[in-house]
This record gives C-alpha cells, structure tokens and sequence, in this order.
C-alpha cells in the first residue's frame, strides 16, 4: 500500500460536519490536496510520509476569512478614532491615489502572514491590482477568492470601467485553473456605483458562473443616500436591477429591516458579518441572528486592517458571540458552536466553497489547523467549541494545512520569507507617510 | 558605582505618564524594586547585572486587571451561553458548595500563569479562600489586591458573616507588611449583603484603611430589587448607608442614569470597568465615556473566566474601545490612547495604586513588560497606542517585570512550575464535573 502523505494523530477532531461529529482522539490522513480517510481512536498501522503529532491538542478546519482588503495591512493603525469622512479624505484617498501593484503585492503578502499565523486558511478579497494579490495568495499557499474593486471614478489600476470590466475578466481567465486562487466580479456598493455599472458586473459574473460580491447597507448613510436617489431601499433597488440571486454575497448587511431579511432569505443571496469593523467604526450592529433563524449563510469577516485592526478570526469569533448577545440582552443567542461554523462550514457556504471546504471529511481539500491546548489559558478543557471562541487565540495554532500542503509548523511559516515581507512592508510605510503628506 | 539590576534597551519606551511622554528609542534601569532612571537615545555606559534588549519593540507599564475572579480559571467554558441563573443555579452554586483552599489555591495560580504571559502584572480579586488567592499571587510575584467576598449566606470557607469579617481582618492583618499582596473588604454586592453588612465592612475597611470593593448596578435585574427593597436607587441606598466615598472601588457600573454618575463623580467613587463580561452575560453597557467626562478614575477588568472567557487585557481593550464605539455611534469615544490609560494609570488610579505603579517613571515599581513588534501583525507601526489596543495580543508580551523582578522571560514563567499547575488544574476539572452530576 502507498504512503499517505500525511497522518495527523493524537487530537481531538472537530469535524464540523452536518452532524456536529467529534472524533475524541481521532486520526486524520491525507493524501495529495484531499483528505482520504478519517476516524476515531488510533489508525489501524500505516505508513505515512509525515506524521503530525497534535499532542491532545484540537484538530479542526481552516478557518474562513469571508471578507478583507488584504492589502489595507499596510495602513493598520494609520488613522484610528477618527470621524468616517476625516479618515476616508484624510487618509485613505491620498494614499490609494498612489498606490501601485508593488504595494498591493507586500500587503497582501504581509497579511497572508497573519492569517496563516492565525489559522485562517481561505480568505475572500476585494481590492486594487488584485492581480498582485492573487500572485501574493499563490506565493502563500493560501485559498482565496479575489475581486477587483469597480466604481464610478476612475481608478489608480486600471482607469475607466471599460478598462476595470476588462482586467476583471481577464483575472477570470488567467486563474480559471488554479487550485487555490479564484475570481469574483467585485462592484464596490450601491453608493458608488452606477445601476448600469452594477447591471454590467453581474452580467460579466454570471457569464463566467463566478460570484458577484459587494458591500450592502453598512451606514444608514449609504441606505439613506440610495432610498433619496432611487426612491427604493437597497435590496428592492437590487431587486429592481434583476441582481438579487443566489450568486450575490453581500458584505455587511447591518442596516437591513425584517422585510429585507426575507428578501436576502427568500433570494438565496450569502452574507458576510464583520462585527468587528462594523464596531469601530460605528456603522451599526448586524440582524445577524435573525439572518441565520431564516436560513441564510453568514460567513465571519475581519475586514481590512484599517477598520480593525487586525486579521485574527478567533478573537472576531469571541467579538461575534458577545456584540450580540448584549445587543439583544440575550445570553443564549451566537452560542459558541453558531459562531465557530460561521468561521468555517457556513462561511464556506456563504463563499460558495462548501463543496470542497469548511469541514473536515474524507473527500474534502485538505485545509487543517491544529490548535495547542496545553496552555494556561485553554486548561482545563470542559468544551472545545467554547474554548475556540472564548479562550483561544490565533497565536495557540500550531499546524496550518492548506490544499494538503504544510504552510504553517510551530509558528513558522513554510511557504513565505517572513524577515523580507517585513522589510518590505516597512518600507512601503515610509512612501504612505509621504503620500499624506503630499 | 555600583551597577543597575536591569538595564531596557532599545525599545520605545511609553511612559504613560500625565504628559504621556514617548522616548523613542529610550532606556530604563532598575534598581531594586524602582525604576532608577530613564532617558531618551541610549544611556550613557553603565554596568548592569542583566541587559534587556527590546529589540525595537514597546516597553510599557505592566497592564492592571481592576476586577476578576482569580480561581474561576477552573470554570472555564464550563457551561456557556446560558441564561443567568440556569448558569448560576446548575454551574456555580453547586461547584462553590463543595470548593476547598486547595481549589482556590490552584486556580489562582492557573490565572496568574495566563495573566503573566498576556502582560498583566497586577491584579483586583474577589472571591473564597482567598489567603490561598494570596498566597498562590505571592509564589506567581504578581501585585495584587484581594478581599475574601462577604454576604448574607453562609460561605464554604469561613461559615457565617462574623467569622467572614475576622478572616478578613486577619488577612489585613498577615499582609499589611507585604511588598506585593493587599487586601480589602469586599461585600459582594448591594443585593446580597444586607444594610448591617454593608456598614460593618466598611467599618472594617476604615479601621484598616483599606478599599472597600464590591460589584454595582450590573444587571437592571439588580437595580430594581434594590429600588423594590429599599425604595432608592442603588447610589441613593450606599449614601444613605454612608458608605459613598472615595473609599469605594464599584466593579461594573452598567445601569448608572446621569445623576448616579455625577454621583459617582462627586464622591470620588473609582469604577472598573468589565466590557467583555458585561456582553457575554448580556447585562448591558456602562456609560464610560460619561464617566471619564466627569473625571472618575475609570480601570478596566476581564472578570472571572466563567463570564468572559479568557483574562487577556489586550483583547479586553481591543473590546473596550469599539464597544462603546458601536454604543454610542461614534468613532471618535474612547480611543486607543484612552483605553490603554485605563489598562494601567488610570487602572491605578482606581485601585489607588498609582503613586507606585501604572505609570513607568523614575521612583515608580518596576512593572514593566516589552511587547515584540517584529511580528506581521503589528509592522509596521505608524502609531504604538493603536497597535496595543486593535492588533497585539497578549502572547505578543515577550518579557514581565513586577517589582524589579523578571517573572516572564521569552514566553517563559520564571516564578511558577507551569507544567505543574496545568497538571493540578486538570485533576481539579475532574472534580468539578462530579460536582455538577451529584
């Protein structure tokens, strides 16, 4: 009998699965970008090219990063506390009006970093020069979908829409093979983009069956902006563009009321929440717990690095259970195991990859993490699920595997240089600190 | 001359103090228990018995957790995400009932090891045993204040409230001379410590000069049995009671309206605030920024770890931050600077501490900790108080110092068996689970 590739042995697995199964100790194998086989107890004895030791630790999928600006990592903590406009005018605009494929390549890399470091795996993009995110997603070993940001205005990439419509499709094409990278049509929001823009991306994303992601009602500015210029509130003007469908992924979705609810429900369309985000920067808090009593996917997003400021998911998680449960004074809503299969099994349904990721079962890609339980912080363990969202932190991942490739042992990461993406970033930062200056 | 105990270098060092002056980069000595000198740049050459190379990174005030239940660390994700009292009826009651020294003496030290390797030098206890509290704080080298918790039923460790005085009295009395352990009066609450007790405690507290701690206005719950019981509010009943002073640390403070604050204000009450607990049990939000308004001495705590679930002061101030952010629907309360004032002066200022500690001057303790920065999620740095409190994490703590005293060293515990405790915790755990079954 061949090898497998790798045996990951002695942890509790958290399977994640429909049936919520814990395999207490269970064994893992995988062999090629697949897991091949599962079970509890010890393996009958077979031979492996790798054996992975999770020292009674807990073994459970990669975790899903639903929504981010990867490259905004460069501009963390750049500008915090500020009011929205002063933040956006002051900070962001300037230093986007310079930005370039260089930079948007090492602040990819760089977050890549973090977020192998914290046991995200698969992470769902929309920014500039994407093309150079999805070289530093490759590089990284890392799942991803990635969209090119579309608006109205000219952009520092590509110029006119025509031109943005264009690179977009041509993402589309070059990475329509890859194992780990795809594409989205990315329209930025219905704020600054044009219904005719709006029609257009979702004609180019159902001509190649790819998703069509975009940020809805965050502020009730932006609702507010919509309902004066198109007399409709955001999900009926989505509706009216024939663009409300089961292809959508809605970013944010904080402003909503029931009978929108329904609407996103009855619609099929996916959500991604960002609490933390939504928090600092006082948009609202998200009907996420209506959302999920209706059936609908709702995958956990960080956001970008700005509005954070960080990547890690675990503490989003923590931020999730707890933001709505003083919310609704409620103590019983966003239970921990709610929480953790938004971070994983839903927020693969709600990027559409829940065929290939989200849960650990044979026949599934091989996206792991292995999470070190011998610390003071997550001793004793009673429940693992409470200790993933309540307790634990990315820093306790020891093992990150993605597509069945090691990327993360120990906290090192295997598939980067991480001294030269420090170098690197440092250096962008001086060209920030010009650009806004300038 | 005689050469320093400790030499910083090479870190940027945040003082903290009122001016809050940063030397970038800038050195400290230690001499004893004191900060001996600080400087800009480097020092001039001086013989030191250990040189402390931060490596870029920040030097800072020792963090100060103002309110937490210690040996709670063994409750940890015990039962979650529970309605109050099924948490306390189910859970707590029944564990405490058959708590021992041992118990407490074992959980305190759990939550030492985790509050030292996240970057907490001091702490505020309420809870049983607490001579086991204390002494486990002192084998950890951790500052800290304690009180044993009084109310009107009888406890598993001392019986009855006359006995629950005296063993608070010979606390005061075994550890007035101690470089590091304090200990207060600690009536539990106002809905679980009759009119007598109250007045008694805080006899006792004044007889000793000592604080007197106890939770306040947590849940409306609570407030309104006070009001139905004593037809005042809860400020109204501790005036009444003459116990409203600046002798009186009030944990919680959620259900204040504006009078109780000025209240608060005028009587020169210091208040810890618990964010994370306050939104885990779904009791609501303290009106903070109001009360940094009016210039109470505001701390923050994590609460015990059945409540939050985890004693990290980085993520607490991470919370802290954007929760009254989303709260009152403006991005500009509480910023980082703010949060992390109460996560060390202001902390201090609370527990009336502040003319030894929370601040890193010459004259001052020495508690300090280094934060590596040289990590992807905290580089670049356009702004340390933002990093501290949106991105670093308490495992980025790579070096604790409490009273001149390295207690933490590269992620390592100087002070304590670590393997040990963990061992000792988990043969705890077991006993907790009978517990509940019997």
């Amino acid at each position: 009998m061949e090898p497998v590739d790798i045996l990951i042995e002695n942890g509790t697995i958290l399977t994640m699965d429909e049936e919520g199964t814990i395999l207490e100790p269970g064994f893992l194998m995988v062999e090629g970008d697949r897991i091949s086989r599962m079970g509890g107890g010890c393996p009958e004895p077979v031979e492996a090219k790798r054996h992975l030791d999770a020292k009674g630790g807990l073994v459970l999928p990669g975790l899903i990063n639903g929504h981010t600006h990867a490259a905004m990592s460069l501009f963390r903590g750049l500008a915090d506390d500020l009011p929205l406009m002063d933040w956006l005018n002051h900070y962001i605009f300037p230093v986007e009006r310079h930005m370039d494929g260089d930079f948007v390549h090492t602040g990819t890399l760089l977050a890549c970093a973090e977020m192998i470091l914290s046991g995200t795996t698969t992470f769902c993009d929309m920014y500039l020069f994407e093309g150079d995110a999805a070289r530093a997603a490759g590089q990284a070993g890392m799942r991803c979908i990635l969209g090119e940001v579309l608006y109205d205005f000219p952009s520092p990439n590509y110029g006119d829409l025509e031109k943005g419509l264009a690179y977009t499709e041509n993402l589309i094409l070059e990475w329509a093979r890859d194992p780990l990278v795809s594409i989205a049509v990315e329209p930025h929001s219905l704020f600054t983009c044009s219904p005719d823009l709006l029609v257009r991306a979702h004609e180019l994303a159902q001509r190649h069956d790819v998703p069509l992601i975009l940020h809805l009602s965050e502020t009730t500015t932006e609702v507010n902006e919509i309902i004066d210029k198109y007399g409709k509130k955001p999900l009926e003007h989505l509706r009216s563009l024939g663009i409300l469908g089961p292809r959508l992924i809605a970013d944010h979705c904080v402003h909503l009321d029931d009978e929108e609810v329904d609407m996103l429900a009855g619609h099929g369309v996916r959500v991604i929440h960002n609490p933390e985000s939504n928090m600092k920067l006082a948009s609202g808090v998200a009907p996420v717990p209506d959302m999920i009593a209706r059936g609908i996917a709702v995958g956990l997003g960080t956001d970008g690095c700005a509005s954070n400021n960080n990547l890690d998911l675990f503490t989003e998680m923590d931020t999730a259970a707890k933001l709505h449960k003083v919310h609704r004074m409620d103590t019983t809503v966003m239970d921990a195991y709610t929480v953790l299969r938004m971070a994983t099994i839903e927020g693969a349904r709600a990027l559409g990859l829940d065929n290939l990721i989200g849960s650990l079962e044979a026949g599934k890609k091989a996206d792991i993490i292995v999470v070190d339980t011998q610390r003071p912080h997550l001793t004793p363990m009673y429940h693992p699920y409470s200790h993933l969202v309540y307790a634990a932190r990315g820093q306790d991942v020891t093992y990150s595997i993605i597509d069945g490739r090691v990327v993360m042992e120990n906290r090192r990461i295997l598939t980067l240089d991480l001294e030269e993406i420090l170098a690197r970033a440092r250096k962008r930062s001086e060209d920030v600190i010009s650009w806004i200056r300038s």
